[in-house]
């Protein structure tokens, strides 16, 4: 049994990594961390664990913590994890985060996009950036994994194949983002209240979000250099999801076929990655509750561009089904296990 | 392994059953039917089901069918299964009918409420009313069972401690009755567009919906009478849940505590029936994709009586889930197999 | 030129008054005050105003800004007015109150249920209930009109014909109500974030809402008689609507001409009351954006009970909309004057 | 007063019209007809409009119903005004039609991107694009306007100032769009059921939709040449409102305030056209039920592309208020006449 702690496990995504936890036959949840619930029954902050969890919020010294548990997950506020963390903890227990505080090498670029100092710089080249499809390896043998965001698993995922292949112009990407509410999570704020959220779409964050540099290293990783993207979120009045629509200049002519054969090459042995048919485009009710990333592309003849389009649950695949998908890799579980969920629909 | 057929699998109580069982460890789907989708893959109809069911639709003979499976369940339109079935079939296969063909004991009122003749009353009383919690050991020995309505299920299991304990006038029941829209079923019409029901809330069915003979039926053995009770659904903006709040007087001077110790001598064992904490009233979300039952109550001493409220998802505890549950119990499986999934949120 | 102050122009309530007195001919408004947002721009609060209000949200002394304005609308929370109302701003301006200070007539009622002190009983008095349909006389005579709730403008007109003529016991009186989230406020809390609400519904306030004594106060003149009800609210994943099923017994065998007749003869020369054609029951979406109350009724023969249905736009009708109306009323204007606007579908 | 006649009415865009010109105080709706409905109450088929609309829904006999009336509003689908127009009905009526059959000039290229022969070419020349800001004085003189699409209206209007003075290059223009359930209309079809729509959002004809050559052709002209772009519509699970959001490479290098100074150049005196201020960007709540368009940029030095984001009702500005708009300058009309209701919010 794995025994794991959570860090932060009432906002949505640490009480959706505490509902996979809890369906995952090897691992025994050894605390549930709240600041703001300390002391209070867990399932009195989430009425859905009635009678599933008895425990009560726990406050979050790590340090004592991490003495119970063989994984430490974080789904924390920017800065915190790296305000806290100590060799002395590490060598105790795997960490992996879920906010950004190791997902960006280059520590200028983080403080400049996050608007806080880095507080232990030390780890950030240790970490490993926890998207599994593409650094399994290093994540089998990580202390500290970087559980990448949930835009950027979707925006990433879509493009990969192509921008590694060189098939499109990376510094063509422009990505037009949309999100359910469940990613602002659950702060009370007045621009996130029903009246607000329900009936409207939005765009937030135009040309300024966090998650641009994030995307840009990763995929200027398979382009082989620097690249430079568009990246706008939208708020979309639904609970969970993310659409991506990806537009880039295609470097060459080049048909479905060989388009669809670089995904297969890359996703065809992926459990979590599928690549639709052609002409059926992702929904994101079609991947709701589940790990899957949904994608697929058109190529446009007219412009010469490809249109990619890439879906997943923000709260699964872009947050803690990752999550636990890097806890698998790294304790030696098949990498499935406890996410093998069907999506539901309706 | 139990060798499952599914008639009436692209509607969707039928695409939840299939989801339901394609996650239980012992059963296998042999077929799955549809008239409306005959021949075409079953991902194509679901596309949430892509790579997860290769499966094409198959049409619904089912005498031949019968042949292949050990049960079968019937997602179908009223009249569908009475038309059909046979001892012949019978004799071959359990069936779980989630129609409301062998629901109703008295033919004339089924005929009443349901503006078709009956063409196979020779099985009514044969068929076993599958509310698993009251009827479980006749379940078990059943070969036909009547899966019970999404309002039904919600509207008895929430008063049916007190009706038969004598506590409340069930005479006096008022039960007012919230569906998510899935409860209509995916027919195309105008009234179930997006955009007539989003941003809307209506009564319908005004004293005179199908679903009430049945619950009367139900409470009224529970009660040791013939009663009438007022019964009104409304149709919310959502996708999943049943809430309903019902009234009733109270027959003598109770406390809190009394009650609460009536509802426990029934429901404490129930794995699937939660009887909430004092003064915490159940949610729709706070059950969503389980098979939970959420109940609790509030005594009215200003006027005497009781408010009771309890909540469902109608398309697992309401159909597909019971179903799977009925399933269980007749084929000797654990009752909770394959449905101990936790509700998540949001 | 009605010149109008409006207390409490950031709320949902008091933004919707806005929207209201800006269309209105003969209406000039004097200012906007708001606590939350003084010295702000009111588009920058509410952008759909952008380049139709100028004004900055003015702070809330009251004392000077009665001396601007003909009128003053204080939508503001519970105990405000009443702490700061005084003869001499009484003596000055005509007050429209959208909070419950002045409805209840017994203070220690309203101090019971509201659980705050009343700090200026000697204006309970003089304060009239300003539902239009019902006291239209005395509100054209008022300086200070208590705008009522809105469960409960559309609780009280819904019933209030048969109680009027003794058609319903008042005693047997069940209102099972249905609000959008527009009713529970612009503040933040983490019960009305979007994802909490949305594909939610849930009762609140069981047995214990405090419109409940301003219904019974308001259906006891009615009936002539002190009478006890009970009233649940519950809130639906819309922004706007209130829909309320009532229930209750019949006091003789009644057909539906002689029930509508009732209707008919307390409502038909109503502008904002439409008693809907036999068997079409109120939606919220019919009346959304418009001042209307649709109802009706059905005779439950079964059971000997009358199911009656209301509907109305809880921020026009039951909120900003009357209280536009009752200042008609009192300063002479045609009572409908600039609430003619059609509901918008869809 | 202008006799006015709606073809349609019984869609979401006709009904909208309907709703419109019934509150314009110069126009006398003369008859509504209605293919699906003819000879039921307006009423029966949209509730809302109980008691304020008598009237039956007559049968489209066109060159009948030309005698009556002074413009003929045609919300009809595809195909259908080309089929029946004949020079004998444009001479005793104008006519606006909100189909797409007059606003291609190009024959060949209607005919390919809708599949549809067209029945009568020769009045395309003399139809009128009637996006009412950019054509204002040939719409004037005009007997036939081809009312834009909703999709259209917006990305034209959003791009427009900087197509037209080259500050954008046209042919790198990407348009993604976000649009409400109504835009798909009233037809009963499963994929704009409420569950299929809501928790949902989803791209579609993606490289292929219908409003691209529209686009292509309007901002052609802008530009001085023939352009290509790229343009995916997406459906939000929302009833009303079109956001799009606009990417294009700068020409040169410009500071904000020169892009502003364009923009109010063209915008600044016009009525129902909103520039946003610096850095807040457009929402569809804050047009929703309003004839406006609010519109706003972001300039990102990082890639030297800009951000172009605009938002409009898409049955209002998208449909029938600009309908409405273009009547009014028709027939001489202050063309805001009708039309100057603020949005609503929430």
């Amino acid at each position: 049994m794995i025994k794991a702690g959570i860090i932060g496990s009432t906002g949505y995504a640490g009480a959706e990594l505490t509902r996979i936890l809890l369906g995952h036959k090897n691992v025994e949840i050894k605390w549930l961390s709240s600041k703001s619930y300390t002391g209070q029954a867990y399932a009195s902050v989430y009425q859905n664990m009635f009678e599933l969890i008895d425990e009560k919020c726990v406050d979050d010294n790590m340090e004592d913590l991490a003495k119970q548990a063989d994984v430490i997950f974080t789904a924390t506020p920017q800065g915190y994890l790296a305000s806290i963390l100590k060799e002395e903890i590490l060598s105790q227990v795997k960490i992996i985060d879920l906010s950004a505080d190791y997902r960006i090498k280059d520590v200028s670029i983080y403080e400049k996009w996050y608007q806080i100092p880095h507080k232990s710089p030390q780890f950030i080249k240790e970490a490993v950036y926890g998207l599994c499809e593409i650094n399994r390896e290093q994540i089998s043998q990580a202390r500290l994994v970087a559980n990448p965001g949930c835009y950027t698993t979707c925006s990433i995922l879509t493009a990969y194949p192509l921008v590694k292949e060189g098939l499109i112009d990376a510094d063509s990407l422009i990505i037009d983002a949309k999100s359910g509410a469940s990613g602002a999570g659950r702060g009370a704020k007045v621009s996130n209240l029903f009246c607000e959220v329900n009936e409207n779409i939005k765009a937030y964050g135009v040309a300024a979000h966090r998650h641009t540099p994030e995307i840009e290293e990763q995929l200027g990783y398979a382009a082989g250099k620097e690249i430079k993207v568009n990246f706008t979120p939208h708020l979309v009045p639904m609970n969970r999801g993310i659409l991506v629509t990806e537009y880039a200049h295609l470097t060459k002519k080049v048909s479905y076929e060989e388009v669809k054969a670089v995904y297969d090459s890359y996703y065809a042995a992926e459990k979590f990655i599928r690549v639709l048919e052609k002409d059926v485009f992702p929904e994101t009710k079609w991947v709701e509750g589940s790990n899957f990333v949904d994608i697929n592309f058109k190529i446009d003849e007219r412009t010469g561009r490809i249109i990619l389009v890439g879906a997943l649950d923000n709260l699964v695949k872009g947050a803690a089904g990752q999550a636990a998908q890097n806890m698998n890799l790294m304790f030696g579980e098949p990498e499935a296990e406890g996410l093998l969920f069907a999506p539901a629909f309706p």
